[in-house]
């Protein structure tokens, strides 16, 4: 049976990740879970926050489930480098896997968008780029002061996000890829995009394929979101278009995400692509659609196809059945989700 | 009296200036004006981009009208960064002045924002960031290969165009200033970002402030854009977002821009920020409201406020007068707005 990691985090984190653990029982008893406290209580109360201990640890699980990690009294940077980003670089996530579908019973903030219409999924590389890490600065705190920021891009890198969402394209019915980049100004990184880009694509010649750069994209997705079907684009981009996707299919309250591991040497984490948000924290109003829509594509991922098709199902269920006017509780959703998902 | 280069360019570009042209000497006669012929049909015929001579030229005018450059058959970059960036750059165009306000008339594709509810500019950093072109690539063509791309900020480059964003809120009616970075992963020029801006927000009191990450703000212009009065961004982030906020506001055929040099040591230049759209090009369908837009955005530069006012003002009577159904006609819609701006 699977063992999950699960780090609860801050905020909300916890309310949310004990739904998707009830959903996740429901449908597949017996999945051995190991609590990890981490996050921005941890960091206050010890100073720490990934101990090398706790990361060998965590790489001795299947999966990690991640609820939310963060508070404004954390300077930037601390939690967001030290826990998320160290684990995404530690274990090789380098399939960042956003979906944003527009569930019936959403409204999209589009005046012109059906339920129904918008299924498209962004596979934004985890590894790299800007997001590596290699920057500085110099003369800080003077007029002189100069920082950088690198962003760095290998063929290694890039092919392999690159071949993973050809991969999931030939899965999907509308088989098609975007490339979303800024070849025209990024010329040394957007040349390596493209050209592995078309390499990957003449393998593929059943699968459709276009390219925008990402100002155009994030047009878009916001006047015609129903035109993408699978996405494949940087760390940085992926970043700025997925909580564009998030925000047109009804919010990041419902959006999941998967940071990947595809060959499976490391376990792949699976989070909301919400924050903490301390503000509404233990009070239990979180919506815990995005947390339990992560554990879906956690046991996907896992090879748990009919149990991640089952929980699926039953979001799907509990969004057509809700009305605008009744305001979420956290653990009646989770109730609800897994009484119609145990089947 | 003024001196102008006019740089129709490529595809709908010499259309849309053309209307321009007549809105501004119906509102200011006597403006005197140079053409230059640049773009992608002078780089086929001659393979020039931009000849130091004609460069020379164009600093000698107090501003420059451009319409849009770039062919699919042009290799990415080559005028992008041969010919719009080279005269960003060349002319210290600091301060890329993007508005967007949703005009009467004009529906939103987002269904709960309403025409008046959406007025804000974009201050996007013009001279540095991943634009600086310092990039470069290893092993090109070989499993091996890495490419780069560097971010390059200076305390010089990010405090003016602070000051600026700062300078022009106090002018509006809401003052209000929006730092847009991605401080908790790019930390090194997040933090020379967000120190200066605390820096100059410490001088003006009476001006509100808030920070958000790019992914959030990206969010949140298709959410709440309401809620933005000045935004101050980098390069890339500033291109990104003004994107999304000319989609929110009825699409980039309305989005006027203006890559300014406030110092006046180097002239500004305006443009639209729609492309040479070669699939509508010659027919007399593009929509020269961008381009008008601009040359307002032009006149007021150059201290005849009244005049720019008076375009806006006749702009804001065609939108408001516009019919669904009706199809744009270029030269219509600027006989028109140049009939009611001469008054
Ligand atoms: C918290 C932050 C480091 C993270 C990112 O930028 O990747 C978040 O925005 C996300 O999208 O998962
Ligand atoms: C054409 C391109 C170089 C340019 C940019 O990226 O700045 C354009 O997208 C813009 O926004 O003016």
């Amino acid at each position: 049976m699977a063992r999950i990691a699960v780090v609860a985090g801050d905020g909300i984190g916890p309310e949310v990740v004990a739904e998707a653990r009830k959903v996740v029982d429901a449908v597949l008893p017996g999945v051995e879970v190991t609590e990890y406290d981490l996050g921005a209580a941890r960091y206050h109360r010890t100073g720490e926050v990934l101990p090398d201990s706790v990361l060998d640890e965590l790489a001795g699980h299947d999966a990690i489930l991640l609820g939310a990690v963060g508070d404004p009294t954390v300077p930037p940077g601390v939690l967001e480098r030290g826990l998320l980003l160290k684990l995404r670089f530690a274990f090789d996530q380098y399939v960042n896997l956003r979906p944003s579908r527009l569930w019936p019973g959403v409204t999209s903030p589009l005046a012109a968008v059906k339920p129904g219409e918008v299924d498209l999924v962004v596979v934004r590389e985890g590894t790299e780029g800007l997001y590596a890490g290699a920057g500085g600065s110099l003369h800080r705190g003077t007029p002189a002061e100069i920082a950088t920021e690198e962003s760095l891009n290998t063929r290694h890198g890039v092919e392999r996000v690159i071949r993973d969402a050809f991969a999931r394209a030939a899965r999907r019915e509308r088989r098609k890829v975007t490339l979303v980049h800024k070849t025209n100004v990024l010329t040394h990184a957007g040349s390596l995009w493209s050209r592995t880009f078309e390499t990957v694509a003449a393998e593929h010649p059943d699968i459709a394929t276009e390219y925008q750069h990402v100002d155009a994209a994030a047009m878009f997705l916001v006047t015609q979101p129903q035109r993408y079907d699978v996405v494949v684009t940087d760390n940085l981009f992926g970043d700025i278009l997925t909580d564009i996707a998030a925000a047109v299919t009804g919010g990041i309250g419902l959006a999941a995400s998967g940071c990947i591991n595809p060959d499976g040497a490391y376990p792949s984490m699976f989070e909301p692509v919400h924050g903490s948000a301390p503000d509404i924290a233990g009070r239990g109003l979180a919506d815990p659609v995005a947390a339990v829509l992560s554990a879906a594509l956690l046991l996907d991922q896992l090879g748990h196809a009919d149990a991640a098709a089952r929980i699926t199902a039953a979001v799907s269920a509990e969004l057509a059945g809700r009305s605008p006017e009744v305001t979420v509780r956290t653990a009646e959703v989770g109730d609800r989700i897994a009484a119609q998902a145990a089947g």
